[in-house]
């Protein structure tokens, strides 16, 4: 992790997910020997999986909601018996009372951007992490359309568009062609909806 | 790996469950270059999390169903609408059909064995991995009496007793004494319900 530039905020997207007595190790691999800033996590297994990372000052866990697969149809959509949430809706709206919105943020895939109006009415002020744009298929202006709050309020990811621009010699310029051309994109949206 | 006696079932307890195009990766990992024979898996993120492990010849996924920790409590017992099934039911009717008994486990923890009578019904032919006797207080009595099938079908997984048995120089001593107390239990209990 030494290369990267101090500044950096570093994501563990490790999607983990564990009983306590482990959770608690895992936050020390990854806070205390590997420095990430925050970490992907899994909510299936409850509280005692996540609230060991809470325990760190100035880090922040990311717990997937929605995320970008096809798979995400499987489970996250199961309504819940005489509730009007769905599975996805009672994860956020139980978990978001662990941490709070400067020590948590969720996962909502931008092929799902539709999904975002409904989960800034659960929690309007934290944080997303919104992947699959690019590659995936997600489209920024629907994801800033619904997903933007007073501060922004997202985090929006491409991996394999940047990561994958070419295979040539020019990798890294290619990489960072790309890389520029979201930015501008996130820029322009930005500006459209009066945030900078 | 290599100091791993051959014939010997490994496990990795990674509880893994990522987007189809990741998972293949760590199916490539955790079989082709860690050379496990099995995986535990996460189910939130559904199908493409899981399908890419099953094109591997010999080897198995184990999906987390009902796990040993109190978080168990937050999701995964909620009850789905218009249904009779709780959320980890239906992750076991649904998920049971993308793989067969020769190379799908699930993890069901031996501190909620009374679930494992409605589990058998569910999924009668499959293995279960069971953690969560021992430091975790789930009862092993209990466990074979509801977990058993024709062909015993469990997977009985002691850690964190047998691992810590000793911080003494006798550690490796220790642990083998408490490996070999928990086996005997289980022969006992196999005596009995007429499996050996």
């Amino acid at each position: 992790m030494s290369e990267i530039p101090p500044g950096i905020f570093k994501i563990a997207d490790a999607k983990r997910g564990d009983i306590g007595n482990t959770t608690q190790m895992y936050a020390r691999a990854f806070f205390d020997q590997l420095d990430f800033d925050a970490i992907t996590l899994s909510p299936y297994m409850g509280e005692d999986s996540v609230k060991p990372y809470l325990d760190y000052k100035n880090r922040w866990v990311i717990v997937l909601a929605v995320t970008s697969n096809m798979g995400a149809f499987d489970f996250q959509f199961l309504p819940i018996a005489e509730s009007n949430e769905k599975v996805f809706e009672k994860i956020i709206s139980t978990s978001k009372n662990w941490g709070n919105t400067d020590n948590m943020m969720y996962v909502v895939g931008a092929t799902k951007a539709n999904m975002l109006e409904r989960i800034r009415e659960l929690i309007p002020d934290h944080f997303l992490l919104v992947p699959g744009v690019g590659a995936q298929g997600g489209n920024l202006e629907e994801v800033a359309k619904y997903g933007f709050n007073s501060h922004c309020g997202l985090l929006v990811n491409s991996s394999r568009n940047i990561i994958y621009a070419s295979n040539g010699v020019d990798f890294a310029e290619a990489a960072r062609e790309e890389a520029k051309k979201i930015q501008k994109e996130m820029k322009i949206l930005l500006e459209r909806a009066e945030l900078i």
